[in-house]
């Protein structure tokens, strides 16, 4: 997957936010540790996943989202200090699984790409531990569809 | 505080974990970062939380501690890959509040102690927001009292 | 991917590392964050790249390997206290790059799966950013041929 | 330590750094792991040594400052999300070490302090490993001497 391939414009991306790099987010490498990435994917999910109200759906009825899958292509090193800008949108949705694209830039060097990802979540019932159907009200919140 | 200080006789430490480094812990000066330590402390105390019942009453009453301050001293350097030992126990109990002390080896360099440190927590209730006093039956427990 | 994908058979890992589980490890879900499982696989990785020489390699000439791409399927959640064992092989070389196969395994779950991974390494000239041939030595190495 | 007890005034401060709270740096309580108030204190304090030239007497001539100790007195606890706000100062100098207090802001919760803290950072040859008189220029730069 390149970020081109994510399939998504730039104006079309769910949330975009900016993350400051700690200096201990750096391994002995002197770039920041590539598993740091996932973290700042995270945070630009775990925004997007409140906007929407899924968190609220997994308070009230126990249904929630679960990552079943990570990938990161990373494009090029980091180094502190520095602010990415991670940015993600649902680029698939079934019907009770759907994949999130991301693309992340690095603020010092121009706002070039240095990785872009993708994660398979998973809506499950936390009780029973099965996936559930998406239900209609949150796949016309993740689809961005106002009522 | 020195390790002497903390005036604990090795059989006297109420847990003790081996912990593995991951190679990530290293930040970009090639030893295992600062804020690590703090990490494995907590490792250690946790065990020993569950071991006294702390937890259970937390999720019975809402009553639980709270970490109100930490102490680290460093005497040496960790490099992966090394197994460090973390010993901790209470060392003083006041009305709400009691103290924890630390000792971190290192298995690399012949059980040398890496660091000291030393926590202040409170136990709180989770409601109120306000420190209570320490329960009989936990008191006990953390003083190691068998009845 | 899945663990049988990976074509390896139990005997021919060429790593296995058992490594703790923190506390810290988890996140506000209760259990741990998914970016740790990348780092348990790095250290995995790391402790290859040691027994096969690739650190001297970098050291001595600056040539070493990236890591280009990560995947990590999810299979069950690990919860503290336990400890995982990481298993890792070299799973295809090419001219310049290779790629790694993960298996991570819970000793509290009966050492049931909990996670498979994959990594995309090249090696690359530190100097001039550019892919380099694998030395025959290092590919030896790798293909764990003894002379 | 309380942080009127630092002395030092708002306009004094040396180093002033916003950092964005990752999700992933909650922990199974849902608030900020207390670990990770010291890499912000570290990220404030990395950005101030890069200030006064401290990294490149290291790089230079193998001379360079440990962290010796670390105190962290917490406040109030942070949840994802938000935005921290770290400063940062010498609060003593001394034949070869120095103290650096620090005081972190939620800006969430109208720019409480959340956390004070402080160091004590050591200026050794990493050749020989022992302490070092701190030389007249750092000296000059740490007291904010322009000449």
């Amino acid at each position: 997957m390149t970020a081109g391939e994510s399939g998504i414009v730039e104006s079309d991306w769910a949330d975009s936010t900016d993350i400051t790099v700690n200096w201990g987010d750096m391994d002995s490498l002197g770039h920041v540790n590539h598993s740091v990435f996932a973290r700042w994917m995270e945070t630009s999910r775990m925004k997007f996943f409140s906007d929407i109200g899924i968190m609220n759906l997994y308070e009230s009825s126990n249904i929630g989202p679960i990552l079943a899958k990570i990938e990161v292509d990373y494009k090029a090193p980091v180094i502190f200090p520095d602010v990415v800008n991670c940015k993600t949108s649902v680029s698939r949705i079934g019907r009770s699984s759907f994949d999130m694209a991301y693309v992340i830039r690095s603020s010092n060097q121009e706002n070039k790409i240095v990785a872009v990802g993708k994660v398979v979540c998973v809506l499950i019932d936390y009780t029973s531990g099965k996936p559930v159907e998406i239900p209609d009200t949150l796949r016309k919140s993740i689809l961005g569809i106002k009522e």
